[in-house]
């Protein structure tokens, strides 16, 4: 019986190990420096086994890495390269949902040399946004066609059922990723040209689209989308966007928050000496007798904006001290989030992946396709964040187990090999996209933004 | 058998006439305009009659009265006067769910010489908010206490689930009286001091306000809090305040539309000859160049600001002319806002409303007691606004016919020979209150807006 080891028992581990377990024929070693979360997970199945590790130690890495003939790593992704060049010393197979580094990259040949697969980006965002996009654009190519443009939106949200805070985003893992990405730059392709767009406008550039069954959200630029031009086999289109997906008000809201100073990394207090107020008093250099005012001057907006009401909301303006000790605003702020945007019990997120592209068939007016997921979480269960990440990367470990995935080399899922399986599995889980296909007049062509 | 005519087939009378056949022993008439529309609710019911009626034909009006016990009018509440006048010539009890107006008040010696039951406000709000709220006043003056301030809030807005389009608002009816409240004056009382919010600042002055197993919302003031006091026995309170609820964003969208003169009901215009586009050029004085930049400057808003991103999205950028002929701006913008903000098929409506009493008993610290009700649609089904007013107003004429409620004169109810039974009622049909009673730390009494 093949052995998968699944390094990390955090929130996505569960539907993978799962998944695993439940189909059958394999065993399944759940590694966390935590190991009674692991055994939460395993729940004492006959082929699990929950097991105890510190990923700084690399003798205890490498011995259960040598026991394992697939290893998939749901770890940190700076942690990568180590179990990756492990991997490679003994032999294994690799899994991970992350995006493939320059230090992963230049694994590609000796992996490959030693025939193994080390499958990278297998999750939802790297993950099925490449599946699902590869199949439509094979299947264009198939036919005949060409792709004109393309322009892909993802979001991991609360659902509309539980989008009930002021902030309209929640937060099941820690907000210093999101908080981080809040300054990332922006690249990508529309009618031709290049739009490049700086970190600190980030949030001055989105606009809202809508989704069909979904709703209306707010579409900001998701890094550069250029790279993916060459790796998805769309020399000359005019066209590529990726996007973020996000509430009403996101995008406005985050660009005050950005403003204000809130990401700031540099500067501290010590928060068991000073409040929150007199943070954003220091900040906008107010006497702190009216510090709304002071604050609405400073962001250039009315007393009475919305924005002061959310910041008032999330407790900026409170006079309590934080028990934080010294820290920058930045990790003030991010405790902040984690404490007021969560969700309760009962209470879901939503994953929405939605890809639009026009098409071009000989002697046919631009056709519209769109493929559009929209998975919801469990109540009381699974998010769908962790289902959407964990049964992709679970499916790919049994695919390289069953020798059904066998193309060697560092890969991400854009070959039909890998992701057509994956995909019909998904389905079987109740993860599917749905296909729609139009004639697009030329007054649709001109605007995006529906 | 007694029998209770009920004018005006429109949304809310399917549940009244509904409960009315159900309950039994009682003939129905509905009339209106639209006979089929009639036909549709009473569905061939043995006890049940629709009849075609044309309210400006004041002597079928007179027949039609003439032949009933009571008369429950679903009417506007502009033809309120003249039923009631027929009510009173032919000896018949009234009941409407509208706010009673000085001709309506007129009437109320010579209907308690006659012994007849004028009874109005008694839908939702007003009337729900009524009935709950006096339950909890009478209640706390039987125990001895005293109230010592009443903040009430209520809000008919899409379900959560429903909340997916970018205004966070929908119309099940016509837009027109919404948009009309808009400029409304606002009056309250707030730790003694009365504030006056002028129609022009409606939503400049507004809060968000947490409602328990509802979400975070926007409160602005409804009208004239003031002359409920001595209505609800109040006298001496120092805070008394009464709120619509809206989603988040609401306000200040709004605030924009009004300042953007989209209410404007004087600025008329030949819409088969002039754009939507055009209009907004006209208002800001714009040569039609770049639009969104001269409506951002006429604001003193950015141009990537959210509002702008909103107006395009409901089409006033638009260069597609509508079919509307010679109409005023306000007129132009309601069917707009009609045509876009609509409940797709299985989407639903929420009803909250929502109380916050202080109350003190001698010897006690502070008592904050909340009563609320969240009330769903049903999807495919009756809406929450149409149950919520549509079945008080059943329960209502129905302990009329039985007796049960014989305060003459013209009433709202405020008085437990009314409310309890109707409260009661509406407990079977699942409508509730949830009733919560709590110590207030000083701490939580300084601020409301949580």
């Amino acid at each position: 019986m093949k052995q998968i080891l699944i390094l990390g028992a955090g929130l996505v581990a569960r539907p993978a190990v799962r998944y695993l377990l439940e189909k059958g024929g394999l065993k399944v070693v759940l590694a966390d420096q935590e190991v009674n979360k692991a055994e939460a997970i395993i729940k004492g199945h006959a082929n699990g086994r929950a097991v105890r590790m510190d990923v700084k130690d690399e003798t205890m890495l490498a011995q259960h890495v040598s026991k394992a003939d697939i290893v998939v790593s749901l770890l940190p992704w700076t942690l990568h390269p180590v179990i990756a060049r492990l991997c490679l010393a003994h032999g294994k197979h690799l899994v991970t949902a992350s995006y493939v580094k320059d230090d992963m990259q230049a694994l590609d040949a000796p992996a490959k040399e030693k025939g193994l697969v080390f499958l990278n980006e297998v999750g939802v965002d790297p993950g099925l946004d490449h599946m699902s996009a590869m199949k439509i654009i094979d299947d264009v190519k198939s036919e005949g066609g060409r792709i004109e443009t393309f322009y892909s939106y993802c979001g991991g949200l609360p659902a509309l059922e539980s989008n009930n805070n002021p902030l309209g985003y929640k937060f099941s893992w820690s907000p210093e990723g999101a908080m981080l990405a809040a300054t990332n730059d922006g690249r990508y392709l529309e009618h031709g040209q290049v739009i490049e767009v700086p970190g600190s406008r980030l949030f001055e550039h989105y606009w809202l689209k809508s989704v069909p069954g979904a709703g209306v959200f707010e579409a900001y630029v998701n890094r550069d989308a250029l790279p993916y031009i060459p790796i998805y086999g769309l020399e000359g289109v005019t066209g590529m966007y990726r996007g973020t997906l996000r509430n009403i008000g996101y995008c406005e809201t985050w660009d005050y928050l950005k403003k204000l100073g809130l990401l700031n990394q540099k500067m501290m207090f010590d928060f068991n000496e000073v409040t929150p107020k007199e943070v954003l008093a220091n900040i906008v250099n107010s006497n702190g007798t009216d510090i709304k005012k002071d604050v609405a001057a400073y962001l250039g907006i009315p007393i009475h904006s919305l924005t002061l009401k959310k910041l008032e909301w999330l407790g900026l303006f409170s006079e309590r001290r934080l028990p934080l000790g010294t820290v920058s605003v930045f990790e003030m702020f991010a405790n902040t989030l984690k404490n007021k945007l969560v969700y309760d019990e009962g209470e879901m997120d939503l994953l929405v992946q939605h890809h639009e592209f026009e098409a071009v068939y000989p002697g046919l007016p631009m056709q519209r396709i769109q493929s559009t997921l929209i998975d919801l979480g469990i109540p009381g269960g699974d998010s769908s964040m962790s289902r959407t990440v964990g049964y992709p990367v679970g499916i790919a470990a049994n695919l390289i187990a069953e020798g059904k995935i066998d193309t060697a080399g560092v890969r991400i899922p854009v070959v039909p090999q890998i992701y057509r399986p994956i995909l019909a599995e998904l389905e079987n889980l109740n993860i599917r996209f749905v296909e729609r296909k139009s004639t697009l007049s030329e007054d649709e062509r001109s605007y995006w933004g529906d």
